[in-house]
């Protein structure tokens, strides 16, 4: 992705990638004030960067996974308890366990451990690239989308999901415009996504959530999301509000679109009901920079996801092209 | 309205009112941090008051400028300009122009200007607890209600029209259970709807405003919002974020009620199109206590309210009954 560096100078950096002995990463809670890269050398701080968010997304979930795994095997650590520890990361993204089992099996096999967390790292990019050019052909000039969180190139190591197709589009000369809803309580939307529209120089705003229904009925042409579990059904698992942006969009007959690499599939849980969705700390909720905001007294609740049927989607925009949600078992590998 | 004051006992006061030659009014700015009361003695200061938002909510508003105008008659001021200046402050919640011209009337009248804006201010509130016992029967025991925003006592003086049915419900001993969203950019859902269930003990939590799908799937039983202004087709203008609600609850078969005095029906506007909507200014949206948080470059917009249409509406809670959409030609005085 484009970054803008401390130093003026325009760079095409990663959000995780191993260097010199170490897996470095885009710190992504000081963005967008600061582009700070962090480095670590032990699996274990790799899992807790997954945990507290410094590292984020489902894709780029995985990729950090992949690394920490990497890190364990250069290590000599003992496979199955680094695998497990990085799995207990975070519930919900399937990429993670995904990765986590695809390096065991090649750390088990033999193989280079940086070599292997690389061609995973490399991989994940080059689906992003393939969603874009399938996604990239359905954005027209002049066209007004929507997006919630950040399924860009922070969260999916490059390139993106959700931000693929419009990554796609705007190099392909297209002009259309962007509406990123700020996404509470960790705001990825407007510090994220705003931030990586931004150093693209993509036309944007950034909305508050609850301000979907107000913008689609004056004119929203395609809505675009990423996903952090896919069932096989095509129930999706994705940051909490996109249920409701689904359900306005049905209202309005926008085209709702998923975009995902088919690792996001999780053809062993049959539908949503079978997702975890993980509840994070009321403290995202209730505090700003550490200063409480909410009545003292009063508690907050905080899912960091929700799951939307399968009925809402229009079409999962992969690396294998588009697929509507009843041709899901077709793309199975 | 309850409120625990510095000295830890517990008053009960209003949001707005008359006393020793000033209008009071709670700072709702500072809520729920602190409880601060500040006084005017110059309509220009109220009306500035009403556009900070240091009074907010429609029937508030209402009546603090009912107060404005019994500053510049008790001062002497040129009714039509303070009329005028005071109508300027802001533009969607119809009781602010309803209250001024009523007021206007009573002081060209020769009326007590003291006396007449208590009155306008007591019927509010009486209007609100008639609200309170039409709505409050709806509520039995073990619900789970979601509002949004603050339509509460601050809101309208005392009592609340969207927490009035709480209050009385709560009041006549129901046990129930209230979703309110936080209500981005400003936050009254979090800091000022929680700090009033707070304060009168009726059990609550703080979601985000883009969890109301998550939390309506998993069992809502009823859904009470305010209004700042309802055409005559029941068409209604109220917090951004109202519209998303309204869609969803339709799609669970969620009631969906509209709590608001006949004075906020704006007969004279047929839909909800001729209905104007403030936009607010971006930093709002772009800055915590004053320092950035959206990236430099990266625009953001902020709709105080949208317009949510006459078809999800399963009634309006007022001071005369509740009234289906269809059925508000009837309730015109």
């Amino acid at each position: 992705m484009k970054a803008r560096m401390k130093d003026g100078k325009t760079e095409d950096i990663r959000a995780v990638w191993f260097e010199n002995g170490e897996v470095r990463m885009i710190d992504q809670r000081r963005l967008p004030l600061e582009l700070t890269v962090v480095g670590f050398k032990d699996h274990r701080e790799v899992a807790e960067a997954i945990r507290n968010m410094t590292t984020r997304g489902a894709p780029c979930i995985g990729a950090s996974a992949a690394y920490a795994m990497c890190l364990a095997g250069l290590n000599g650590e003992d496979l199955d308890e680094a695998a497990a520890h990085i799995k207990a990361a975070r519930p919900t993204a399937y990429d993670l366990f995904y990765a986590t089992d695809w390096m065991y099996a090649r750390l088990r096999n033999g193989e280079d451990p940086v070599k292997a967390a690389d061609e995973y790292a490399d991989t994940t990019v080059s689906k992003c690239r393939a969603i874009g050019r399938y996604g990239g052909a359905l954005i027209e000039d002049g066209m007004k989308l929507m997006t919630h969180c950040n399924a860009g190139a922070l969260a999916t190591v490059d390139v993106g999901t959700a931000l693929a197709p419009m990554r796609d589009a705007h190099d392909r000369g297209k002009k259309f415009f962007v509406y990123a809803s700020e996404t509470r309580p960790r705001l990825q939307g407007m510090q994220l996504t705003a931030w990586e529209l931004n150093q693209e120089g993509i036309d944007h705003a950034i909305i508050p959530d609850g301000a979907s229904a107000y913008y689609m009925s004056q004119g929203v042409d395609m809505i675009i999301v990423g996903a952090d579990r896919i069932a096989a059904n095509g129930d999706f698992a994705n940051k909490i509000g996109t249920f409701d942006k689904a359900i306005c969009a049905k209202r309005f007959g926008i085209p709702f679109y998923v975009a995902a690499p088919v690792s996001t599939f999780d053809f062993d849980t049959e539908t949503g009901d079978g997702i975890v969705i993980e509840q994070r700390s009321e403290t995202e909720m209730t505090q700003i920079g550490g200063m409480r905001i909410a009545p003292v007294g009063s508690r907050a609740l905080n899912p960091a996801f929700d799951v939307t049927p399968a009925e809402l989607v229009t079409g999962f925009i992969t690396e294998k092209g588009i697929f509507r949600p009843s041709e899901i078992s077709g793309m199975r590998e």
